[in-house]
């Protein structure tokens, strides 16, 4: 039995032909060019699935992963900032077009999912997975279930208020959230402050710089770039032990862009998260993520199977 | 069938017989005078289970309510602080003297189950219940699921960081917790701390003003008790915008003394918590309770059913 995975993100389509046990036997990938218009885009991701389409098979099902809340009952994106797409029936679409089940979902659930199934989190009914790039993105598995919610909005473990009061404002306009303070952006834009400041910082030009810029300074024993670098950490160990009370999870696993720091980053966010918990009886492992690159379309696969099992309408 | 359910507090043992429909066939209620001792109380607890004990039925189960951190699995109360209780065995205990399967839970997720059966969640499948009173607890339904976690501590609500850097510190012995900012315990500290700033405080003698004391000054009109109230209503605003990104329930059900302030408190939460809303999607209604004094018992009663229908090992 096959699977088609999709993993759509602001840059780049990928498209896999997967089996059950998560091996990759097919795959091609293409810019997503998400300006040329919803229709370029979803034709893209069509032309992307006939080439890997099995020759002699059939397909049991089609997974997607989507950056932007979506109703994945339905199927349809409801919003994706990173796309420009408003309210786009991609399930539809493709069901129509290829005539076999298709399921849409929120792309950090699905990477958690993946990780679940075929990565890290193998073996493991309560885990968090959370997502560091330029936002904050979150998956939950709580007694062996995918949270999305009622409608499919759940798991925006990027959007718990950690600095209630004072925080700065969220990409997402609300004030103090997780990714105002520990996203790549957030990171970033503490760079900034710091030369507005007058601080001597390590870039000749901060308005261009990145959380790898400040990452790799820090790296290097800059003391700016360090004390950013920390609070980032400070604030991902404070949402991380609020994770662990809220879900008493077993494994915590953390990915994206801003986890490519070197490991005195990972163990500075396993010593504040310590440092926060209750009492030990809720600290747990806390690590990378063992799919890399392949997270998205493991996690889409993941999903395809999960909801075929639950047999729900396609 | 009936069942006995036990509502153990540090004040008061409630204990009765009921049948599945939620009815409530038969209660006592004893003071639980804990600095007696465990055997105590345990003995007070069989004695009053014996008293509503049915002459001509068979008990299919019993369920048992406990303010404190407990293994589910084994039924043992690892502590209980309102009690002085430390790794009692209690499920066993009851279990051998009576010989029926007995189901050990923590109390708010088993009033958060309780609503969810017979109360304000009926037909809810995503609902996150939050008590407020000397403390915060929280029970959550996430996917028609109670969620209690890898090991029994989870939907720990009151634990969640909402104030991260600078806030105060809570009983659990962390900083900034809701429950530090948001309780009953929370609101008296602030009226304590505007009496040492000098501030008009409208109680002669502020070292035992009680959260009861500031909600009705406030609906008095005093301003200083005001601001107090307003910031506890603030902070559950907030706390109860994170659960929404997380869990994405359809309710919000508030509880516990500190919600029998008028409804001019509850209105002030609802207002807070939708100003912090990523998006109206989010947000939903916020409720009473409906099962008042009854909650525990009716927790304890829907913990016992639903442990029997997993067939979970006795």
């Amino acid at each position: 039995m096959v699977y088609i995975a999709v993993d759509l993100g602001g840059t780049n389509i990928r498209v896999a032909r997967c089996n059950a046990e998560g091996q990759i036997l097919a795959r091609v990938g293409y810019p997503t060019r998400a300006e040329e218009g919803v229709e370029a885009v979803i034709a893209r991701i069509i032309h992307a699935i006939q080439e890997v389409w099995p020759a002699d098979e059939p397909v049991e099902a089609m997974g997607v992963g989507v950056p932007g809340p979506l109703d994945p009952h339905t199927g349809v994106v409801l919003t994706a900032p990173n796309l420009g797409w408003e309210n786009v029936p991609l399930a539809d679409r493709l069901r129509d077009q290829f005539h076999v089940p298709c399921f849409v979902g929120n792309d950090a659930n699905l990477a958690a999912l993946g990780e679940w199934q075929y990565g890290a989190g193998r073996g493991h009914k309560h885990m968090v997975y959370l997502t560091i790039s330029t936002g904050i993105g979150g998956g939950v598995i709580t007694h062996g279930v995918l949270l999305e919610g009622a409608h499919g909005l759940g798991a925006e473990l990027g959007h718990i208020v950690v600095e209630a009061k004072e925080g700065p404002r969220c990409g997402c306009g609300q004030i103090g959230c997780l990714e105002a303070v520990a996203s790549g952006t957030a990171i970033a834009r503490m760079a900034q402050e710091a030369w507005a400041r007058g601080d001597p910082v390590p870039w000749p030009d901060p308005s261009g710089v990145t959380a790898k810029d400040v990452a790799e300074a820090a790296a290097r024993g800059d003391p700016i770039a360090g004390a950013i670098m920390d609070r980032a950490a400070f604030y991902l160990g404070v949402g991380i032990a609020t994770f662990w009370h809220i879900f008493n999870p077993t494994l915590i696993i953390l990915g994206g862009g801003v986890m490519k720091a070197g490991d005195w980053f990972l163990e500075k966010i396993r010593t504040y998260a310590r440092e926060r918990a209750m009492t030990l009886a809720y600290v747990t492992p806390i690590v990378r993520t063992a799919l890399g690159d392949h997270v998205g379309l493991l996690g889409a696969l993941a999903y395809a199977r999960m909801r075929c099992a639950q047999g729900s309408p396609a």
